[in-house]
This record gives C-alpha cells, sequence and structure tokens, in this order.
C-alpha cells in the first residue's frame, strides 16, 4: 500500500466502501455535464442518470428499513457526496427526490404515507420539495402559503394568496415532479398552527400539470443545468385531508387540531430539524467538489512550467512560494473540513438510527451542520475559484471542469438558507447552551462562573476530548513563536477565542433582552458581525479538534506524520486568517505575529514535495477529474 | 440637478460624453446576452452587434487622426468600459479586434502597414490576436512559434515547432478572423532576434482556412459565449517580408536585421508596452461590471425584506448590519478605483498623445495599469459574487443577470498575464526606480538615504500631490483611536506601509543580486508574497490618492461631502483587511485596531440613508440592468 493510499483510507473515513463502490460505479456512468446539450434536453439526461442511480441502493440507503429502505443514514449522505464529484446537477436532483422530498414524507409523514417511500425510491413517484417562497427565502416560518381546512368536503385548499408566495427555485418543479411536499400556514376553525407540509399533485400521469397550479420554470441558471428548477402557485387547489404529513401537527375530520408539541416555535424548529441531513449533504458535496478542483489544479501544478532562470529549464508552477501559498492552504483546508465532515456523517448516523434521539445532541448536531455547511460551502467557491485562477486561460475552458464546477457550487453559498443566517443560527445555538447555564447570573457573578465553566460547556466531551486536553495541558508556556507549531497551543489558541467572543456577545445580548421593540433590533443588529464571528470560531475549533482526533485514529505512521504537517497549515492558515484579533486581544505578541507568515511559508515548502500524495489522498482518481489539459502532457 | 446627479458626475470624469452617449446608444442596441442560443448563433449575433458599434465612433477613437482614426485613445478605453456595462462577450471581441490587433498593426506596424487602419476600423478586415501559447501564457518572451526569414523568396516561414506552441485562448480565432497578428521568435541569417509581431492571413474571403494553418475551437467556456476563441498552429506558413510589424525591428531583403532599439529586452519590453491600453481596458472593464452588480445587489437590498419583529413589516436588506457591512465597502471600492481608473485614463490619454512620450512616465503608467488590472478584476470577481450571494436563489437565475456577469468576469482576472504575474511587474518597477535611487549605498547608508529620500521616490508628483500632502502634514499626532477618521492620518499609514515594504523587499532582493543561480532564485521566490504585498499596497495608496484629487475636483459641496463619507469607508476597509500588518509594525496600536471595525460600523451605518444616490451616482441607468427581479416589485 502507498503512502497516498494510507492517506486517502484515513479521509475516507467509515464509510470508505461507499466510496469504492461509487468510484467504480459512478465513473462507468459517464456522467460529465454536456454544454452542448439545451435545456430540455440536460434535463431529461439528468433524469435518466438518476434512473440509473436506483440500482446502486444507494437512494434506498437513506430510508428506514420497515419503510423499504437500506436503513444506512450515513452511506445517503456519502453517496450524495460521491455523485458531487461526478456531477452537481445529478446530485442535487438526487438531493431533491430523496433527500428533501423523500425525506419530508418519511420524517414529517406517519404510518398512512409509508407506501410512497418505496415507489419514490424506485422513482415511480418523482417529487419537489416546495419550501422557499420569492418574498421568503430563510424565513420559512413566515411564509405566506395557506392549507385552510375545510371540514365539509375534508379537504385543504391550498392557496399563494401573494405573487411573493409563489414557490421558486424548486428543483424538479419545472418539468419532472407530479407532486409536491408544499410546506404552507395550516389554518383550521380560523386558527393558524404555523407551517406544516402537505402533499399536493401538481401534474398528472402524462406530464399535464392540473388544474389550479400554476408552474412557471427558472431557465437557465449559474450552473446546474440538468436540474430543472421552476415556481409553483396554488389557486384554491384542494386536496384530501390525509395529504397532510402529519407527525408534528393533525387536523381531525371535524377540524380539530392536534399536536405532539404544544409550543408553535418548538414545533416548528422540532419539522426543521428534520432537515439536517440535508444541510449536511449541501455541505460534503461542495466539499467533494472542492477536492476535485484541487485535484485538478495540484495536479495542473506538477506539469505546468513557466519562467525560470536563462538557460534553465522552466520552473514548474508548485515550485513557486505564491503558488504554494495559494494551493497549500486551501488542501489543507480541504483535508480539514474532511475529517469534521466524515465526524458529523458519524454523528448524524448515530442520531438517526437511535429509537430515541438524545435531544440535546440532536440540538448541537444542527448547529453544527449549520456552521460547517456555511463554512465548507464558502471554501468550495473560494477553491474552485482560486483553482480556475491558478490554471489561467486553460482554466476557463469548459473541457477543463473548473467553470462548470463553479457554476454550479455557487448557489450552494446561499442552498438551505443563506451562509451568514446559518452561522447566526449556529451562534444562536452556541448562546443558548450558554445562557442556559449562565442564566439569571449577575454580570460579575457572570464573569467569575464564565471562567471557572465556560470551558467545558464550549468544548463537548467527545471521544477526543482527553486527547484534545492532554495536548493543551502539554502545551508549552511562553512566547517563543515556534510555540504556534505546537498543536497543543494551536488548540487552545482556537478554544480560548472561541470562548471570548461567545462571552462577550453574551453579556452583549443580555442587554437586548432587557430592552423592549425598536431598541431590541438595535442591539441585535449592532452585534450581528460579532455572532458571525462567533460562529466562524466555533467551526474553525471544531474542525481542528475532528483533525487533531482523525490522525489519532490513523493507523499508519508515516501516514499520520504527514496528516500532523497538513493539520500544522490548516491551523497556522486560520491563525493568519484572524492574526488581527490575536494580536488586539494579546493572545498572540506583535513580535509572535510578524513571525506567522514565515513559519507557514516554511511549511508550505516542507509540504510540497508530498503534493502529489496529498492530491491523490483526496481520492478523486486522476481518469474521473475529466480535465482535458491533464491528459496533454 | 439631484444629488446622484452631481454624484454622478463626479464619478463620470472627463469622458462624460462618451458614457452619456453609449448609456443612450447602447441601451437602444439590445444587447443582452441570450442563453437559448447555442455556440455559433452566439457568436454570429455578437459579431452582427460588433459591426453595429462601428457608427458610433467608439472604435475609430482609438486610432491616430493620421491614420484614418478619432485621434481619442480616452474615448476609446471610455468606450470598451460602458460596453463592458452590457455584455461582456461585446467588449471582449470589441477589444481583441480594435484593442489588440488594431493595436499591433498601428503601434508596431509602420507606414507600409497604415492602409489596413481604415479596414480594420471599419471590420472589413477581421483580425486576431496571436500571442499566448499553451506553453506559455504569461511568459511571452519565451514563446515557442518560430518566424524564420527566407532571403531567396523573401519570405517568413511561421511554424509551431511543438504542441505546446499553439496559440491558444484566441479571441476570433474559431470562426471570424481571415488575419491573425503572430507574434513568433524572429530568425534571421541564423541568428534568434527575439520576438516580434507578423500579420499571418489564416483564412481566405469565404473563410476557408489557408493550408498550413491549423484552426481549434475552445468551444464552451466559463462564460464570453459570444467570442469564438481558438488554437492556432502554423506549419511552415510562408508570408511576405513586409507582413512583420517592423517599428522595432526589421528585416532587410538580403535578410539583415536592424532595430532602433539595441537591447533585446529593452526591445521586447518596448512592445509590451505598447500593450498598455489593453491592461487599462481589462482593468476599466472589469469595474464596469462590478458597477452592474453592485447597482443590482443596492437596489435589490432596498427592496427586499427578510426576518424582524413579530408584528411589524419585515426588514429591509440594506438596514441588516451585516448586510452593510457585505455591500458598502465593496461600493465604496467601487468608487474609489473608479477615481483611480479616470486618473489613469487621462494620464494615458495625454502620454498616447504627445509626439514624445516621457519614457519615465511611460514606464509608471505601464506598472500601475498592471497593477490596477489586478486590484480591479479581483475587485470585480468579489463584488459580483458577493452580489449573487447577497440576492440568494434569485441571484442564482440567468434572468438576473449576475450569473452571467459572473461567468464573464472570471477569467479577467488572468486576461493579459495572472494577477499575481501583474502585481509583481509593479513591484520590479517599483523597485526598479528605487534601485535607480539608493544603488551602491551600504546598508547604514541607504538606511539613512531611504529615510530622507524616499518619500519622493515613492510618491509622484501628481497635481494633487501638494492637497495630500497639505492633509497628511496636518493629520493629528497621538493615538486616539478616531484619528483613524483623519484623511492625513489614512494617506500616511498608506504611505507609510508602501514605503516601508519597498524598503525591506530591496534588501531582500539586494543580496539576490550577488547571489547566482539557484541561491538567486531561492532569494528571489522567497520574497514572492513580499512583492505581491507591496504591489497591492501601491495601489492601496494610489488609490486613496486618486479619490481624494478626485474629491477636491468636485464643486458640488454636498457630493463632496458624501463623497468623502465613501472615501473614508474605502480608507477604514483597506485598513481592516491589513490590520495585522499595521499592529505587528508598530503603526497603529492593540487599543486603536480594536476599534477599528466599530468605527467602520458606525461609518456604513451613516453611508445607509445614502444608499440609493450611491448606486444611482454608478451611472448605471436602472432600465438597463436587465435584472428580472427589480422590476417585479
Amino acid at each position: 500500500m502507498t503512502l497516498s493510499d494510507e492517506v486517502r483510507i484515513a479521509l475516507d473515513g467509515k464509510w470508505r466502501h461507499v466510496r469504492e463502490q461509487s468510484r467504480t460505479e459512478l465513473a462507468a456512468m459517464e456522467l460529465a455535464y454536456d454544454l452542448d446539450l439545451d435545456i430540455d434536453a440536460a434535463r431529461e439526461r439528468t433524469l435518466r442518470q438518476l434512473h440509473g442511480l436506483v440500482p446502486t441502493g444507494v437512494p434506498a440507503a437513506g430510508f428506514r428499513t420497515e419503510h423499504g429502505g437500506g436503513g444506512d443514514p450515513g452511506m445517503a449522505v456519502t453517496g450524495i457526496e460521491m455523485l458531487a464529484q461526478f456531477d452537481l446537477s445529478l446530485m442535487v436532483k438526487a438531493g431533491v427526490q430523496w433527500g428533501l422530498f423523500g425525506g419530508a414524507v418519511e420524517n414529517l409523514g406517519t404510518e398512512r404515507h409509508r407506501d410512497l417511500i418505496p415507489r419514490l425510491i424506485e422513482l415511480d413517484l418523482v417529487g419537489c420539495y416546495a419550501m422557499t417562497e420569492i418574498g421568503h427565502g430563510s424565513n420559512v416560518q413566515h411564509l405566506e402559503t395557506t392549507a385552510t381546512y375545510d371540514a365539509e368536503t375534508q379537504e385543504f385548499v391550498v392557496d399563494s394568496p401573494t405573487p411573493s408566495a409563489t414557490k421558486d427555485y424548486i428543483g424538479n418543479a419545472a418539468a419532472h415532479a407530479t407532486v409536491a411536499a408544499v410546506y404552507a400556514q395550516l389554518v383550521t376553525r380560523g386558527e393558524n398552527h404555523g407551517v406544516h407540509c402537505f402533499l399536493v399533485p401538481i401534474r398528472d400521469d402524462q406530464g399535464q400539470v392540473l388544474e389550479g397550479v400554476e408552474v412557471g420554470d427558472d431557465r437557465h441558471k449559474g450552473g446546474l443545468g440538468g436540474v430543472d428548477n421552476g415556481r409553483l402557485a396554488f389557486h384554491q387547489v384542494r386536496i384530501p385531508r390525509v395529504n397532510l404529513l402529519n407527525k408534528y401537527g393533525d387536523v381531525a375530520e371535524d377540524g380539530t387540531y392536534s399536536s405532539p408539541i404544544d409550543d408553535v416555535n418548538r414545533r416548528f424548529f422540532s419539522m426543521l430539524g428534520t432537515l439536517v441531513r440535508g444541510r449536511i449533504s449541501v455541505g460534503g458535496s461542495a466539499l467533494a467538489a472542492a477536492e476535485v478542483a484541487l485535484s485538478i489544479a495540484g495536479r495542473y501544478a506538477l506539469q505546468r512550467r513557466q519562467f525560470g532562470q536563462e538557460g534553465e529549464p522552466e520552473v514548474l508552477l508548485a515550485d513557486y512560494r505564491l503558488h504554494q501559498r495559494r494551493l497549500l492552504p486551501l488542501l489543507a483546508r480541504s483535508y480539514a473540513y474532511r475529517f469534521a465532515q466524515n465526524q458529523q456523517v458519524s454523528r448524524m448516523d448515530r442520531l438517526q438510527r437511535a429509537t430515541e434521539p438524545d435531544a440535546q445532541q440532536q440540538r448541537e448536531l444542527e448547529g453544527r451542520a449549520a456552521g460547517l455547511k456555511a463554512i465548507m460551502t464558502w471554501h468550495a467557491s473560494r477553491a474552485i475559484n482560486e483553482s480556475r485562477e491558478m490554471c489561467g486561460g486553460a482554466g476557463y475552458l469548459a473541457e477543463n471542469r473548473l467553470t462548470v464546477l463553479r457554476g454550479d457550487i455557487d448557489v450552494f453559498t446561499t442552498f438551505e438558507g443563506d451562509n451568514h443566517v446559518m452561522l447566526q443560527l449556529l451562534s444562536k445555538e452556541l448562546l443558548t447552551s450558554y445562557a442556559k447555564e449562565v442564566g439569571g447570573l449577575d454580570p460579575f457573578g457572570m464573569v467569575r462562573f464564565v471562567a471557572e465553566t465556560v470551558a467545558d460547556t464550549v468544548r463537548e466531551r467527545t471521544a477526543a476530548s482527553q486527547l484534545i486536553q492532554r495536548l493543551i495541558d502539554a502545551a508549552p508556556a511562553g512566547g517563543d513563536a515556534h510555540d504556534l507549531l505546537d498543536r497543543g497551543t494551536q488548540l487552545s489558541l482556537f478554544e480560548d477565542r472561541e470562548q471570548h467572543l461567545i462571552e462577550t456577545a453574551a453579556r452583549r445580548l443580555q442587554r437586548a433582552a432587557k430592552a423592549k421593540g425598536e431598541e431590541a433590533f438595535r442591539i441585535f443588529n449592532d452585534a450581528q458581525d460579532h455572532l458571525i464571528r462567533c460562529g466562524r470560531a466555533h467551526v474553525d475549533r471544531v474542525v481542528l479538534e475532528a483533525f487533531t482526533a482523525g490522525i489519532a485514529r490513523c493507523e499508519d505512521e508515516e501516514a499520520a506524520d504527514l496528516l500532523r504537517q497538513v493539520c500544522t497549515v490548516y491551523a497556522l492558515s486560520v491563525i493568519e486568517d484572524d492574526l488581527a484579533w490575536f494580536m488586539a486581544h494579546n493572545r498572540i505578541s506583535d513580535q509572535r505575529a510578524k513571525a506567522v507568515t514565515q513559519l507557514l511559508n516554511e511549511q508550505l515548502a516542507e509540504l510540497r514535495p508530498h503534493l502529489l500524495t496529498l492530491v491523490e489522498g483526496l481520492g478523486v482518481p486522476e481518469e474521473t477529474l475529466g480535465a482535458a489539459m491533464l491528459l496533454k502532457q
């Protein structure tokens, strides 16, 4: 086994068998997007490919065995991520059908909707997921579509009261779906019980749009040409009472509303909580796309020469310091996020297999998934963009794939909600845990309390936490710049920054809790960039810990050593990016700070000889990269 | 006249009449790119549009009156920038034909090539500009194509000896050009005299490719679908001796080489120097595209509401602090770069009208154009990307234009050479001026010398320099954070950072001057990121000075006040981005540094009420934005 095999095994994680299977099966399917197809042909092609996925078992994996599924949530997410390495249109269409639509039926429906699951797995039933409205992107709780119960006919009347209530950007809506999972305000007996999800037939078997349903086509987008995104408006559309996905709220024949969760907010967030797998898939898929782009740029840097000394062969791009600074930190981040992603997929898998999932762990997973989704999709955008630039004019040709990836990945930063909203969600969750612990204490008491206990509330008790504490405890004291190479020092800097940001944010927002209306909004709004920082710092810390834990699990010593170098580059590059904060808050002295860039540069030079190993370790086989320029030489 | 009119007038600059004319004429041409066209139809459409531009006089403006042109270089560049506000494919195709191809004929040719100019202005002759080779993107000096003189037939034999010598990414090559301006190593009597430019016919009047010419098609790209980029390889293609564009080097009938410039390096850079207008156009066009994107995102932020307090209308995006932080600094940068761009267009215009242009000013212009091109194209990429994100799912629909802009602008960061190469070019130029002044002094002497005189070498004697010096002299001393709002303080921070970076880079590279081979490369390579920083810092300083000078020229007091606020946001946002450097080098104390973000946030809140004025001031009329979502509400 080569070193790159060992690295890849560490990175592949627990569902390595799924990755290996996908690498073979998907490579045989010729999935590369064809830009010569017109919009209709491209959509039909992607639908055909979707049918081709059914026999792989990946679609079924996401559903529980008692519903005819494979009962392997980890496999479902890993399978989606692998699709993303081949074709993001197909990944999105699969995510819409089996993840969002199928997920809604399974997680929000009850016994009476179970028969649909085998049909939707097999694509006998193609659905869409009609949540987002034109006027209400991230603010789902206040969407306008209504579903009003009519006890006389035992039907719900689904209606879009205004143009801004139109559902938009809905995958599968423009052409292929026959049914929509529609989020609407449930109204019965004149009372609004908040957002619920309803199955609304939108096309008949011949594909004709049903009466009262108005379908629009979003047509061309920045990418994802194989996905038929569209608009849906409903004009007094009647559906049977039983089409309500009634797990979290039901309406009896006579119109009586009932729910296992009394509080309307808590009910709403419980429903949304079922979406966590989608969020994890979106982040993981973006990361997979970044892995493809960095594999292309990494290999190009090892074959492309430019400039050099008179009379000598030109210098490889990979040997320029600047190119190392552009490429290697992104590669290190990809490694880091992969370990974090694998960790969260494992946790999600464990929770979703449990009969009684722990509510606290569920909430933590949701918050973290939101944060990782934001950071990983931004990383993907940046990595793909930089990869394109690193390949110059050649990178701009579609035949070298980077621009296709770029166009496709663009929307991932606002999929599942704008990334800034995602980070605020995470911060809110962090502050909520925090507030629970510190609630009711006066400011001075709080500071004391914080000093004593926040370390524990911030750092969860992961399997690796003892290791991490040991590393922190072993960190050398004192001000030598080389301390920054010490993992314990890095871990403690990351943890300390997060704590400080959360504590100070909490203090600012406590004032808002006592204020009213305008004033409360002003306090919150003033702190908004602070909250975003909390979320980022949390993700950085979680990622560094996941990387550290991943290295500890790596059984090959040589691979572990290389991963340690990569981890150091990751940590230093995060520190360099936020150096002003560490300096202004006296965490890093001016003297040490000056050395950070030099330290990082040295680490990059040490990593340079391993570039090919690291690219191979990403696990995207060269023959599936689909970049013409790499084949030419 | 409204305030936004006054602001727009200040921003429009000297060629405001050209902008006003283009706004009307181009709006009437229906230029928006049509994604439903296949690749051939899209190219033909853009060619037709190109013909539509001829009567506007903009194409002729770039050529000297004695050659049948309009003799207005400033108008030529401004006209190209305005095209970029409407359709970047058309802008690129115009730039290839009249800027690059036409520019080569006019600036590298002599009397014997003059007859071609009226023909190429009228599109009676369509050409392409065959410089870049697959194996040699930015390293033009070492391209492989040869043009070997055969005295027997008085012909040059043009040849691509290897596949990597193939010209690639050449606009107009795949379909429309009948002649190529080909850069090749000129060989006569067995001696290589370096790169020269030759006119090589590639198609006959019927569009058939000529013998010995091999044409490839680059097909789909990340954007710019209206431009027919292609590949050209030459197999012993014979052209008449007079097809050499012979201004900087000629071959007599008997094969004798002669040139007005003896030194081969200096000759090469003199030829490249004629390209400065292209570089200025690329940067300015990218800026124009950013203006469109920010106009769309800015207007969207003023109509789109999301979240808010229970029972109240939702809050406008523009009222969120985070949205202000995302949008307003980009808007401020666009304003700042516009002033800098206008300034450099004026200088270019003056130099290119002169009969004996000042060589030193020419070199300065070239260096600065390279740096501004890098910074402005990156800014455009970022601004368009962020604008897309700020518009969420709607931003991803092609009908809202942002993704089309994004795809088109992507390649601008590597047009005319990779941006990092551009910044190194600038830094080299800065260090060369520096080295001339300090050459030969010992290190201690140098430091003294630096302290006394570098201020003058760094800061050119612009018309505004007295004003700038006055502002710097009036800057308050001492450590109060509010100093950072003082323009003099900002100017002096920017200037001081640049000086420090150049001095320290010079000291590092002086060691390389004495070293040899490997060791010299290592020293240079180690300093590469330092050099890039020099270039960036120089551009930041030049931009702030141009903004300051632009405000001084603004005659409307209210508009000038608003521009001052925008300038402050620009300066603070640059300082915030490089805060770690200012702290580590004791330019800003930890205490003051902590206040920077808060100061910037306050400035953003003060700018918020003027958002619509600032968007309107960009001068992209609402009806030409071409974003469907803005018309819906």
